[in-house]
């Protein structure tokens, strides 16, 4: 393979050829060790778009550094009305966030029974017919967070009339997905396009051509195929039909090559599994009934498990997963773990109210902050947090291990913000509307370590530690540590305004400019104290 | 280390270089989330080979891209009878699987007794000398499934007539192998050849010369101990004689300098551990019986521990792998999931039948498909299948998520495929003596979820989602899922041949082609229905 | 960016170039697969140093490929009396060793209760002032191993007469740990500087001055922020004022722009947390009641928990870790697991008798050697192994899967040496004064499997399979076996010298050669063996 070169150059090019490339190795041999190594975070927007006959569908680059840190990839669909998002699956654990509208979704579970039918009223409209069982269904609405564990076959419809925006966070990083950190979706139906553009591959029908210039031995087969891109276009149309024992036209069928209508059709007509049009309020009333039922059963097969010795862990999700729940709302009010009215609200979703998520390794938060209110400097102490801002903006601070600002701007609503776990996060509403976002965390039971607020960490150091940790008096430890005893926990409203605070600063100044001059009376003057505290 | 190079190329050449080497760090950078990238898959063979004193070892190259992506490695060894595989362990859980033979193996469990001696009749056999203790010995026959956690000593010894042919799978990407993805045994006998061809790794003399070129400290030592490559031969023989309290004699011994029998050798006479010769069928009968007391003795220590206050997963593997069975056996029919005598048969072994598999994370299925029989169209659901071919050939396909081809080809006695979790596969027996596999899955309960027979996920879907997703008429549904009804689960022999089916599809086409020309029909016309089905 | 460079050596370049490119490409692709491929290992010591007001601190170098292959991270501050480390916490589980000294030391357990008061006595010396809640603080002595979960801040305090000397090992590569291998300290106070020197990471101050020049939006921001380094120097001052609700002094004292004493600082007079000084006997006295009681709760909550159905795993870290025991003491004689006079001592610290330690994944093993005796080679057969001496000095030898011998060296106080799983070792204490260590283990549950000595697995293989395996008479391995039988676990003193043993051996050589001539006597001569055992 080497052709003669000129003496004269040939060996210095290959001591240079050889230190350069040596100099790449050396580098990128850390390179698996520095994938966090980030001097700055950004506020991510889509940079993909696909237009399906019945919605579209965006996704965020899953090669940016940062979702490469976490080890995330986020896709953002929008289904109108009688839309349909095609069957379809992931090799990542993920959740999807509905972040506006209503509709239904099925999921199917391996090993589960088809023991759901259509209800009487629709039998009645088709009498005669065969009854058409399948696995449930259930209701999703604006706030519902659903949890899919890797490789389930799952598929969304529109059945409101407004659109449906879901948010769906891949956990590519997690264990359960097997394959590489690539977010792939499998798809059952239809000819949907590739929801992230990722490298290493080439466009589509490119790589047709060169798999036919390389005369790959099945070559035949794929000119034959057509153009499809689910799971069954891969495949022979006659053995398909061994397989299902149908004829070939419905095969093609299944194999999509005709299909343009790519990853989110247009249903006609209705949805013949959609319950009969009702008012939103008894909608409202009859989904609450069944989300209680649910938790019931999910509740009552968990105790007998745990009398029959405890072994509901061992014998895995294909025993329980049936029965348990894969959605929950994180809007509601009512189940708001903090809240606030004048600083706002958290709810939290974790393998506590959602066991499904013990499988998934994955927990979500939503808040609320009111205009000016502060979610507190924490940080995120197991998990990343992948933050997507639902409405408003905010002032937001990340700070690295290294004491680096590697964030500071204002995040805006539909951009998303990953926060590395152990970096330092304040978040501060800075519109009229106040800020509102769902923070997806890699961990069932992620836990934050908030710097201020009642929950302070600096609250459970002892107050000489901080004093000397941080150069302060005995008396500003006080102070500092009766005024986090009264915030309230991880949401603020600031008091004072800083204006006022920088008047009494001044005041407190001369104070510590006194104390200095005499470090006799810093030290142990119990006399000093007495005249400030108590 | 620059030397000086003219001037008029160096700058333009840095460039160059630079730009060069740069693109291959941006593409590289991508490697580890790109490992699964595969526009194709190929059905593999052993490409290294190792001929022992009392049998053959051959291995599948490791550093396959295939390989890499499932991060698994797999060799055979092929024993003699009267051959013994000397003791070893691996960094990695494995599973070995006997193809063909009989014989008796023997694991060391760190810190479980040797209460086991020899029979009564080996001892009348040497009346006089000091009773043998050593841990547990256990049969294996063809159509075992040995499990054996990473770090565990074991031998095989072939005590039948006819050849040992065992398979074994390194689970090398197993959170118990805490080094790298390099499969690696460590051999406590003999003089040994490494069992895989690793890259980065130059052959044994060339490195001991490199090294003694590099002036290491330890040359002297070196030199003087010889050309073992057992993990005795590394250690000084003045040391290991004190440590063992014998004489270096015996201790040159172990460390097998004079040694060329390799990985397997020869038995001098019987080995005498063996039990005396008796018929198949008494042997059988007994060993049976020893089966059945092993499961019996493994559920008593389980419900025993699950009294005690289910702590049974939580006090780990040490406290329990003493009674725990290591070996099960796949091949016999009476234990198959799915016995169907017209399709084939499927037997599963996961952490519910062979408790240890829990701690390996790994399960295996064997598989049997009667001639022109189909394993319907699944994906793994939750894990990395490894296919090997007993016997037979197959037609087997591989589609992606992209809805590509990545293998269509036959598949071969001997040789393997691996199938990438979430990948969809169809299997069709294609020799006239059928088709028969092994696959190894890389998850103690794996599942998997076929697209056809009973089990399809198309039946846990909605008649009316499949409707429009597939855009086939109600009718055409309707045939479909009581077609997957009637069929077997996952896997079915094609009833009607391709060719009639065809005769049907051209008198159904027509009538498709009249439903399409009046839409409306099409829409909800339940009377149209109504003649055709019920 | 390309420049015209002379065509007659441009396509040769090119070539080479790519060649050049490629090769390292293979080569790289395989570098994730190679990380524990060594040739050989080296004993390390530290290599970067930080002088800090009240203390040193030393490092070993991340990016050595020893502490790459086993995932962990190491770092020895010295703390002097009345010194203290700041608050800070790790993105990756850690247990400290402590080699020298006494203290106290507070962790931050999110989501705890600040039920800890300050001594009585102690409130009575600032009578009228407010009290001081916070976590509970622990003592800690020579020989304790504390163990800190991922992200959990904590401090140490010297309020000793002499140093504290506290060795950290962070288990980078655990899973508890979401960033990259990377190991990052994250401080709360003061202006600390990287503990580590990480590749890809340029000096501070010329990364401040790159951001700038880079014209980043924070840039005003970051000028304004001075130069601290700890958590709250990257936040804006005025959003931290309105946070904790003080004034903007109080937070700058926070950010700890002007502080320059770095990690470890001087308390000013005593820390008033610490208890009133005591005799050496009453504190210990004391001490051992408190850490008693500890396990006493523990137990009692542990079984609690079993009876409320055995939720204790599932429940996770959060439930638990309020009340668990965070450290013990590995040096106490009264608690070793093996204690033999002659030859050594070994405790072994565990998720059994620290359950912590369950979630850490993380175990310890403190050693001690008498001279001349030896720990009997074995492997680890789940963990990797660093070691670290504590005193004295020791020959040893690490052995590989390929029979190299990748270490041959006296390793001496202390200096590092990391054993990957699996590869076999051997120590031999060869100062006067013995040879001390500790080894951290990368398993809760760490196994060891000893060749030589009592539980030997050569003791666990029958006699048969070992006298084919090394070609040794069953006389030999007879004496092999009743030697290893006679022998104590894991540490033995060797009771001839090799000068003895010499002389035999010689004698036996003849008797070898003589068995040699008939190979029948060799095979099955019981009459010849009646004359050497029984």
């Amino acid at each position: 393979m080497a052709k003669p070169i000129l003496l004269y150059t040939s060996l210095c090019l290959l001591l240079v050829l050889f230190n350069g490339c040596l100099a790449t190795q050396t580098s990128r041999q850390q390179q698996r060790f520095n994938q966090c190594q980030m001097d700055r975070l950004d506020a991510l927007e889509p940079n993909h778009r696909i237009e399906a006959e019945a919605g579209v569908i965006e996704s965020w680059d899953p090669n940016d550094k940062q979702f490469q840190c976490v080890g995330v990839a986020v896709v953002r669909r929008t289904i109108e009305p009688n839309g349909l998002l095609l069957p379809q699956y992931a090799s990542a654990p993920q959740l999807i966030y509905i972040e506006r509208g209503y509709g239904i979704f099925g999921a199917v579970l391996p090993g589960c029974p088809n023991t759901y039918q259509e209800s009487q009223q629709q039998q009645q409209q088709r009498e005669g017919q065969q009854r058409d069982q399948h696995q449930k269904i259930r209701n999703f609405r604006q706030g519902d967070i659903i949890a899919l564990p890797a490789g389930v076959a799952h598929w969304l419809y529109n059945d409101g009339d407004s659109e449906v925006v879901a948010l769906s966070l891949l956990d590519t990083n997690n264990q359960a997905n097997q394959l590489d950190e690539n977010p792939r979706h499998f798809y059952l139906a239809g000819n949907p396009e590739d929801e992230f553009q990722l490298q290493g591959r080439s466009p589509r029908g490119q790589r047709r051509q060169q798999q036919q210039g390389q005369g790959r031995r099945e070559r035949g087969h794929q000119q034959q195929q057509g153009q499809g891109n689910n799971l069954f276009s891969g495949f022979r149309t006659e053995d398909l039909a061994d397989a299902f024992n149908v004829n070939e036209n419905t095969i093609r069928n299944l194999q999509g090559f005709q299909e343009d209508r790519k990853n989110i059709v247009k249903v006609k007509g209705r949805l013949q599994v959609a319950r009969p049009p009702r008012s939103r309020e008894e909608r409202e009333r009859l989904e609450r009934q069944e989300r209680e039922q649910e938790r019931e059963d999910e509740r009552e097969q968990r105790e007998s498990q745990s009398r029959r010795g405890g072994h509901g862990h061992d014998n895995g999700i294909e025993e329980t997963l049936c029965t348990l729940r894969l959605r929950e709302n994180i809007h509601d009010p009512s189940r708001a773990d903090i809240d606030n009215p004048q600083a706002g609200r958290i709810s939290t979703l974790n393998s506590h109210n959602l066991p499904v998520l013990r499988w998934l390794q994955l927990s979500a938060e939503f808040g609320r902050l009111q205009t000016d209110a502060i979610y507190v400097p924490h940080w995120n102490r197991n998990a990343h947090s992948v933050i997507y801002v639902v409405k408003g903006r905010a002032q937001v601070q990340v700070v690295d291990d290294f004491g680096q600002t590697v964030f500071h701007d204002e995040l805006q609503q539909h951009q998303i913000l990953t926060v590395p776990q152990n970096f330092a996060v304040v978040k501060r509403a800075s519109s009229s509307e106040g800020f509102e976002w769902v923070a997806f965390k890699t961990n069932d039971n992620a836990q934050i370590s908030p710097l201020a607020g009642q929950t302070s960490v600096l609250r459970a150091i002892p107050a000489d530690v901080l004093a000397n940790a941080f150069q302060l008096s005995r008396e500003d430890v006080s102070e500092l540590k009766s005024n986090l005893e009264q915030q309230e926990i991880t949401m603020v409203k600031p008091s004072r305004s800083s204006s006022q605070r920088r008047t009494i600063a001044l005041m407190k100044n001369l104070m510590v400019v006194q104390s200095l001059e005499s470090e006799v009376m810093t030290l142990c003057p119990s006399d000093f104290y007495d005249s400030n505290s108590d």
